[in-house]
């Protein structure tokens, strides 16, 4: 067990990182942005690492996808889905969920900023999209980096037993290794640093939160299921996803599978210790 | 300025607050949970303030509220506004918006965990919301806790001069202060810690975008505009919500209002400095 007196010391600084400005917080005064200091902004994307041709376009025309055009239905129904049924997924449906969660709208500037289809503070946007692909049609299963300013993939690595690996990567949750695709977004800090500094950080977890919200509508959206996963393995997914862990690293995990109302009641495994102590 | 060793430590700091487990992570191993060790869990929901007499029901019936029923429009079209053209909104509106947003669909357990419209690991749920009524149909304008067990308002502050004051508490964002009606989410933070200990407020923070990002569709799905705003300041956030900054603390808010096509090239003007220097 932790040491109390350690255990409320960290408790108590994790909560004032979780706060807005504070009177006493001793950096605000002093606090210069690189922006206001005309530092030259970073790139608004991760540069691919393979060259164009060998890129792969996502259709972007949703319009023979089943969508559920319901505002109610969307946000009721919406909710954590672990048991999947192993089927493929189509391209287009993974367009459609990669569209959804960092699809680029337009451009502010010249190069200012991405407007997307999630919110980002300042419009940073300081995320990468990975995926481990296990079953999407037309995709060799593999590690892809999402190109969001051409809407394309490209493949970074050809990972082979990726059950066991995405398991793994997600701190054993063995169950996710079902999953059709698992979504895996990095921060590269100093996209957001650059405006925000000291402040950056906190304000991009909450963004990594919109578009996690967005994923889970537009998966339920099209009929498959998924499930938030913030507990990760930092060291092995950032050998999956080939990044160095410190100026880029992963911030939040999702797997998305195909699934099954047969699966109801097997779903509810997962809280059997609620009825077991009788909670 | 911050001095740079100073400020390149604490961007250490804060870039390793987001990550996941790591194998450098000199706690994870000793820690145990209070739900691990048998402690009695905290409420689901903070108790009302007022007799449930005084509580003010919100309508569940939505069908009679124009929504956009069209899940590629819903995410495309979302954007953050900033100039409201200062109408009322009716009961109905905000009582979608608050059950977009904390709404409760179902009870796990006897009292384990509420099942809500948005996730939260391990469903803890640890927030609270209040609003700052400004222009709401049937409510007079104040500050308001809603109480999602029953899906109703009880009224905690009569506040005058709102607009001054939703201005001050979003650290001088006056053009908030034309909202309808301002979220302000707090975190109860041991309902979260009580399972997570120290690991609970990264998680929390993914989960007020969560929420925030179903605010922004389900606002937006319904005609109106908002714009989440993590720069709020502490202490009169904390006065005005009537909370005491460590246990309960806020984390994000959301200005919510009317909006017209008309405003579109005003709204440009928050960005006139991309133009001005030529980024």
């Amino acid at each position: 067990m932790l040491e109390p007196v350690l255990q409320k010391q960290i408790i108590e600084k994790n909560r004032n990182f979780m706060k807005g400005y504070r009177q006493d917080d001793p950096y605000q005064e002093d606090f210069v942005s690189d922006q206001q200091q005309r530092l030259p902004q970073p790139p608004l994307v991760k540069a691919a690492i393979r060259p164009e041709s060998e890129w792969i376009s996502l259709p972007l025309d949703f319009s023979k996808l089943a969508m559920k055009n319901d505002l109610y239905a969307l946000i009721h129904d919406r909710k954590s889905e672990r048991i999947y049924t192993d089927q493929p997924i189509s391209l287009a449906q993974l367009s459609f969920l990669l569209w959804a969660v960092q699809g680029v709208k337009e451009l502010r500037g010249k190069s200012y900023a991405t407007l997307r289809t999630v919110p980002s503070g300042g419009a940073r946007h300081p995320f990468e999209t990975y995926l481990a692909v296990r079953q999407v049609e037309g995709l060799q299963p593999g590690i892809y980096h999402y190109l969001p300013m051409a809407h394309a993939l490209e493949l970074i690595g050809t990972e082979t037993e990726l059950d066991e690996k995405i398991g793994d990567s997600l701190s054993g949750q063995k169950w996710a290794g079902k999953a059709s695709v698992v979504f895996y977004w990095t921060m590269v800090a100093y996209r957001a640093e650059w405006r925000y500094g000291i402040y950056a950080h906190r304000v991009a977890l909450i963004d990594a939160g919109h578009l996690g919200q967005n994923l889970y509508l537009a998966a339920s959206g099209i009929g498959l299921g998924c499930c938030g996963i913030a507990a990760f393995d930092h060291e092995i997914c950032c050998r999956m996803l080939q990044v160095d862990g410190v100026e880029e690293y992963p911030v939040y995990t999702m797997p998305v599978g195909t699934v099954s109302e047969a699966n109801k009641e097997a779903e509810q495994e997962f809280y059997r210790f609620v009825k077991e102590q009788n909670l």
